[in-house]
């Protein structure tokens, strides 16, 4: 089944609802976004609505229902985060184009750019104080402060040859994890969920974010570019040391004696450490450590009390998560 | 007197209280700050503290009373506030020094000083979570939106002939006046203040915010460059038009027709554009309009009710502002 096919399923287990409250999601995403009297924030949410999978939004509602203001402004709150932090690395990446469309980097250079991305990032605190749930609030932050954090460690680890297992998944629990987790702990703790419901359906966010992020960078590294969209590599000529590449070193010394920064310094080099990655069947390890997060993802929900469709839709959603790169 | 021995005033008529709040302010941005696992966070806070004056935590007790978890809270978030404003500019504008220290942007580079920044933005909405009010984060984010939509505006009037004096106070209570007035706000609530002080004293706090800006952006033309401690003219170097040179193309024609990126582009020729504005008698009017924004801040006052001390500590906090630039 294709990602999209995937998605699809889970709208059906999800009901006429969830499909309703993903429309209002957009709706008011794109309110708020023009609502600070300057086309780039619009913009920001034109190009990144364009092709986005709202997987955390998604998340909120089959956590917490569908019903009342809460989840809604959650969903829309962890969404502008996730468009933030996406604007700010425009910036930092130089990126023209994200999703075949222009960059608010591009259409607004980087004063301009930041500044969008800081004002989604205030909106999105804005939005969730709308349900005067200081847990709630607490729970955003702290995924705020933990992607924030897992960026500083990315670039203290950059061209490391010294980078474990043990780090490169912690840094994934920062940078990716902590919003899936925290989108969970959102939709149950505004759905009145129990803590201990609370704490099992962000175990589950965190697994598939986990997953999430280490299939990504399985891709990077597998290629093609074409279904990417992106050159292959791109995580090695940043300097970004990542699972396939920390267990192909295990397994060839070459490569463990390899400096990063020389060995991809040129036209095609990246590629070519990539495909030395590929040929010790790191990407196979890599890929099952990924599935692994995601069946104990699911696993998780067994103990737990979900209304059936809620149950079958999280589950739809953390193999998508697998699928999209299948 | 001195705008230091102003400060010294206002600490004397708050009473110890005061003082040692701002001391156990210091004590926690610092903690705050060395939370992350990363030394940038820690050398922001060491940065910035060099020479911070800490006027919007002043704010926060003096309208708020300093008992109590709450106004401590949020005189921490209001001061992160502040800092993640100042280490996100110092990566737009490549500065290397902030206070005579290097800047977190020259010490990590502008992927870490942009993390650092999101970083410090994200703890201050957890340390306000902390209060448990939906009023107090909704005014802190009501602050840092209008903060980014001031940038905004500043880089959509960039080189502007057209940007009126009512235009230029827009930008100003945004970027400005905004994060004084809810630093009152957020006292006010955390002190339990009925809506109508609530209200007074954010007014108080965006009359002395606009004050502040407009003799900012006076002092920028006026120099002498050994008491800023920047170079005349940055602002005109940048693009930004500021009421000195809105009150000026008013009365000097040449200067109306002049286009400004041309006028600056060369060496000394921005200080050349200063002398040519202060001829116009500019600063004198943009200085008036700075202290009647003063003078209303105070009378605002009057008819609230106030403990003593707390007020003629308010009114020496409106002082020092002009002080600042006597």
């Amino acid at each position: 089944m294709t990602a999209a096919a995937q998605l699809a399923s889970v709208l059906d287990a999800g009901g006429p609802d969830l499909a309703c409250r993903l429309k209002g999601t957009e709706v008011r995403l794109s309110e708020v976004a023009g609502s600070h009297g300057d086309r780039l924030a619009g913009h920001a949410a034109g190009t990144l609505a364009a092709g986005g999978k709202r997987l955390r939004p998604m998340l909120v509602f089959l956590c917490g229902g569908t019903g009342g203001h809460g989840p809604l402004a959650a969903a829309v709150a962890v969404e502008l985060l996730h468009m933030a932090t996406l604007v700010h690395d425009d910036v930092l990446d130089q990126a023209s184009l994200r999703r075949g469309r222009p960059t608010v980097f591009a259409a607004g250079g980087r004063h301009a750019a930041t500044a969008t991305g800081d004002f989604l990032f205030s909106r999105a605190f804005a939005e969730l104080a709308s349900t005067r749930s200081a847990a709630a609030v607490s729970a955003l932050s702290a995924a705020s402060s933990a992607l924030a954090r897992g960026e500083l460690m990315q670039r203290a680890d950059a061209w490391s040859g010294e980078v474990t297992s043990a780090r490169y998944l912690e840094r994934c629990e920062l940078k990716t994890a902590s919003l899936f987790s925290e989108a969970c702990r959102l939709g149950a703790i505004l759905g009145d969920a129990s803590e201990g419901s609370s704490d099992a359906l962000a175990g589950f966010g965190r697994r598939i974010g986990l997953a999430f992020q280490i299939l990504d960078d399985v891709l990077d590294v597998s290629g093609p570019a074409e279904r990417t969209g992106k050159h292959r590599g791109t995580d090695l000529l940043d300097g970004t040391v990542t699972l396939p590449l920390i267990l192909a070193r295990d397994r060839d010394q070459e490569l463990k004696r390899m400096d990063l920064r020389r060995a991809v310094d040129g036209p095609g080099r990246a590629e070519a450490v990539c495909e030395r990655i590929v040929a010790t069947g790191a990407l196979e390890d890599a890929r099952a450590e990924a599935l692994r997060h995601v069946a104990d993802a699911k696993d998780g929900l067994a103990a737990l009390e979900l209304p059936p469709g809620r149950r079958m839709a999280l589950d739809l959603v953390a193999d998508s998560v697998v699928e999209r790169y299948a």
